[in-house]
Order: structure tokens, then C-alpha cells, then sequence
């Protein structure tokens, strides 16, 4: 397997951190975002929708999309297990991952997109819009931090896939200056718990 | 299990439609969205987020969100396979569902809540959003035809859940005015062959 990747960029960490823990190594290539590698031919015939990150597989396939390449990984390593076992927890991860991804991981994304410089190429931009996720983000973490009072991980008491988009969130509205983690009690706690387990530095 | 619906919603038909194909039969409650029961303590006790569609199992837990219901069903009643069997199958489809709800179902989505007078609520409104989003949406359905002049279906030879979110989505738009699905010939063979399906009148 082939990782095409960019260092610092969240997405991909999302899936460098799944990898870790699921102990696998993976040879990365990275691609050159910022001077438009990834809409270039030679990416594009590997990866048409020209993002990343990106999955070769061993038999020359191409998953991209973050969670389908964790949803690959997880059904050829299953353990640990960050998607759940039974139908319930399977579909619980699920919906939590979503709800991180619909209510702060793709907010943050697009304020960033929209109402900052981005990464300075010539999208569409919204500035109402950027400012307008933001805030949905913000709001996002009052309520992540009321639920983290009751249980320790997002979906309930299993580290799972929801954790580290949420955590490859977090960081990013961080480094955005949208807020300090310390703000949040219980989010701060569970930031804790999940940014000292080795896979974090992935 | 229990079904928390509204007839004509097309998210809620996404499930109906996931259930027919698996040939289950589940009692359903519409819930009266434009009358704002969404929003009220009774459902907002069984599910959080105010969304429909829900799906209560037979031991009380509620999974939200589309997808995620979906996975549920598609655990507990493995066949027909709508998610795919292989891990890549599995990866692959789970990639198509994402891009046809981030490229097709979700910006039309957009576009009638923030361009129309959707659902007459008072939430946020961005017009220059919701245009931009049936902007890509239109887009998308070009890349969708070049797409289906290859394949029979979204993800391949086989029917899936890609498909039915894709059947929504088209739907959606024809029923906002946006599109004819005659305009586009493989999507219009497509459509034929997804919509004659029994499944495609629940």
C-alpha cells in the first residue's frame, strides 16, 4: 500500500493517526498542494476527484476519501477495532463520525477555505459562509463538551474512528486561533487523553 | 424496529428505499416537520440532533442520520449487499456514497434551503451559497453521465447504496425545477433503470 499525503494538512492526518493505530506502516508520497501537484495529470490518473489524502492499494486500486480509506484499512486489519464490532456499534461509530465530521471537521474547513486566505489558490469564496461555519463549529464544541462530561471518547467508552477526526478538528480550529482547548473542561480532558497516545504525533 | 419518516423528504426515502431493496418491513412515524415536531422535547428525547429520518431498534437505541441507519440494516441483513462484501467493495462504495452526498445530494440540499423558500423556517440563509452549490450540483450530473457510460451503476456492475442516494438526489433536483434527466443520456438510462425498480416507489 501508498499513502499520497501532505504533512500538516488535517485530512491526511486523519488517516496517518487510524494507521498508527492500527500499528501498520505505509510507504507516503507526498503531493504538492500549495504548487497544484494534486491537479496535475499524474495525480489525477490516480486519483480523478484530485484530492487528498489517497489509498494505492497492493493491487493498484485507489480509495480516496478520508473515512473510505479507513473503512479499507479497518476491514483488512479489523484489530484494534476503530469502527466498531457489533451492527449497533458499527452504526453508532458511524454516526458519530459523521455528526464530527457535518458539525465541526467540515466547518472549520470551510471557514478556512472561505473566509481566510485558504491555501491562497482561486476557489469560490463566501466570506458570510466561512464566518457562518464558524460559528456552527464553536457551537459544536459547547455541546462536544457537554457530552464528554458524561463519557470518555465520542461514541461512548471506546477510542473509535470519531476520535480522531475530532481531534485533527480541534487541532486545526487551534492553529486557526479560534479557540484554546483550555476553554472546555471535558473537551480539554479528552484532548489530553487522546494527544498523549503515541498515534497523535502521526 | 420503528422508522421516524416524512413522506416526500428525500432523506427519509433514502432508508425506505434501503429497507425495500433488503425486503424489510418497518412501521414507520412521520414526524411533522413544517409543523416544527422536530423540534419538540418528544423527539428531540429519542433523537438529539432534531433530524429525520431516525431508526429506533427493537432494544430502544436510536441511530441517526441516513448513512449510518444504513449500515445498521446493512449489518443486521447482510443480503442483498448494498455496501459491498470485499474490503474494497466495501472502501469503494462507501467512496461513491460519500461523492454523490458531497457533489450531488447535499448541494441540492443547499440550494432549497438557502435559494428557495425550503422548508419556510428561519434558519441561516446564504443565496450566493445555495446558487454556488446548484452550480456544482449541475456540474456534478455532467461528470455523473460521462461516469454512467461506463458502468451501470454508481460504484460498478452492482446496485448500491451509492445509487439510491444518487436516485434521491436526481429526484430532488428534477422536483426543484433544476434539471430534465432526459438532458443527460446515460444518467437518463441510468434513472430508467434505478426508478423501475420497486423499491425506487418507496
Amino acid at each position: 500500500m501508498k499513502l499520497y499525503d501532505h504533512p500538516g494538512f488535517p485530512n491526511p492526518r486523519r488517516v496517518r493517526i487510524f494507521l498508527a493505530e492500527k500499528g501498520i506502516q505505509v510507504p507516503t508520497e507526498t503531493i504538492d498542494v500549495p504548487a497544484g501537484e494534486h491537479q496535475r495529470p499524474a495525480y489525477l490518473k490516480k486519483n480523478p476527484s484530485g484530492l487528498i489524502p489517497a489509498l494505492e492499494t497492493d493491487s493498484g486500486e485507489v480509495i480516496a476519501e478520508s473515512a473510505s480509506i479507513c473503512r479499507y484499512l479497518e476491514e483488512v486489519h479489523p484489530q484494534p477495532a476503530l469502527m466498531g464490532e457489533t451492527a449497533l456499534q458499527k452504526a453508532s461509530i458511524d454516526m458519530w463520525h459523521r455528526r464530527i465530521e457535518n458539525q465541526l471537521f467540515n466547518p472549520l474547513g470551510s471557514y478556512f477555505h472561505h473566509s481566510t486566505d485558504g491555501l491562497g489558490d482561486n476557489r469560490y469564496r463566501n466570506a458570510a459562509w466561512g464566518n457562518h461555519n464558524r460559528d456552527q463549529a464553536l457551537k459544536e464544541l459547547k455541546s462536544l463538551d457537554l457530552l464528554l462530561a458524561q463519557k470518555p471518547f465520542i461514541s461512548g467508552d471506546q477510542f473509535s474512528v470519531a476520535d480522531i477526526t475530532a481531534l485533527c478538528a480541534v487541532d486545526l480550529g487551534v492553529a486557526l486561533g479560534l479557540f484554546n482547548v483550555e476553554d472546555f473542561q471535558y473537551l480539554h480532558e479528552w484532548h489530553s487523553r487522546v494527544s498523549t497516545r503515541p498515534s497523535a504525533a502521526a
